[in-house]
């Protein structure tokens, strides 16, 4: 249903998801297995005053939101979930105070189980790289998919 | 020289870091390889607006955290620092719209690698854990490198 | 069906599954959601030859295996199956050339994911952490259970 | 000192290492930050007796074994170390009864940390990828604790 309405998931992942609109995350490329956002740098997201770095846990937080915005372009309904079940980040350089681009890209799509490769750049240079695990949470499967619920 | 005075360390982790001062960060118990830290709910860190769940990249966030405020308890010049190496969380329950409670505790202490293991409540249930290693930069070493030789 | 079925499960995991036999894995404790496991040094499994110490690969398979012994507990079918989606390991002290013992514990469960938190000691030494998630497919839900088949 | 000696390291990592002979591990391609390593398949390491699948730990362990043959190439002394700090295994599909190929590439390179990230391969097909973080331990050093100055 969802499927090819990627302007609709970006407008929405974007205004309507707070902690997105306070990041300003901008979803800059969105396909059915590929995702690539920019956040704008900003004073309150440092975490090292003495170097005005941003926090690490901003990259982490964008890493997470790949999983979301692409499983949401397999969604076929309006209430289907993203949970995340792990997040990994390997933290290669500090992140001067710039824009960060995040790209994810699926590597394991299941009917429940979806694995993202995320990896983060400042002016193309690699600062981070990451893995997400997502539980897909699908609500127009009849079967007892509410079993899984502790999420 | 920084050792006992936790209260600075507080101050400073609580106030001076952009981060942390957005996200009302407290922290509510300090010692050498133990740390407590409480987040109150705020709606721009909302991830899910159809339950008005937390961002996972919070809880990601406020873990990353944990590393650093321990570190700085055994900082022995101003200058020196904390740089996450990698970080990872396992969610295992939603957030819900109310306060968070982050633990963290040193499982390993060498001269240049700390890491970190973090359990996440509300209302004293488990919603997340997570592992950090950190590298620990002091800036007026001379020899004591081999300090991390447990491994 | 198997569910207290303890014995069998035992006698499964030391006896038919090839690694864990070359191993000489032994299940010491076995419950529904815990398990300890015992492995006794082995020549084969050094890893650095300097100061026979194991290689820390196999200390992830153990990890690896918990898993699949506390999940079986769980199964309601002999063609019921664990896999893994993701495992983590963290070396805190190196593995002297004597026994190692893994404790695993289930920290999550629901009808398709499982989250297991491990611990590996050397005489009540704590040497590494774990967690594993695992994907659990059971061969009597109709649904549509082999759509997430790449595993 | 062992820098070029790229065939010194590979017979010792193949003959010595009592792991990786039992394994039949073959270092196929050795630089200063790449490495592939083939296994052939060998009955003793089946974790799924139904399917004659591997034991997902041997996976693990061929992975863990990439910083220690890359980082052996960065050696300065006969007496340098490498321990792992963590190792993390994302399984994308189940491991086929014939030979795995496994690819590890150095990411981040310090005087004292090490990361690598790999990749297992059946037949060319990507079965599991990895990340490894590594403990540089140099028995000759003084002074060049700085050079790991990237984060």
């Amino acid at each position: 249903m969802l499927q090819n309405n990627l302007q609709l998931i970006k407008t929405t992942f974007e205004e309507t998801i707070p902690m997105h609109k306070f990041l300003g995350l901008k979803i800059e490329l969105l396909e059915k297995n590929f995702v690539r956002i920019s956040v704008p740098f900003r004073k309150e997201l440092v975490g090292d005053f003495r170097n005005n770095r941003w926090h690490g846990g901003v990259i982490a937080t964008v890493m997470d939101s790949v999983g979301g915005v692409i499983g949401a372009t397999h969604f076929t309904s309006l209430n289907d979930k993203i949970a995340t079940i792990d997040l990994r980040v390997d933290y290669l350089r500090g992140a001067e105070p710039e824009a960060i681009m995040v790209e994810g890209k699926i590597i394991r799509f299941g009917n429940r189980i979806l694995v993202a490769r995320m990896k983060a750049f400042q002016n193309d240079k690699l600062i981070a790289e990451g893995k997400g695990v997502y539980n897909f949470i699908r609500m127009n499967t009849h079967s007892e998919e509410e079993a899984d619920n502790n999420n």
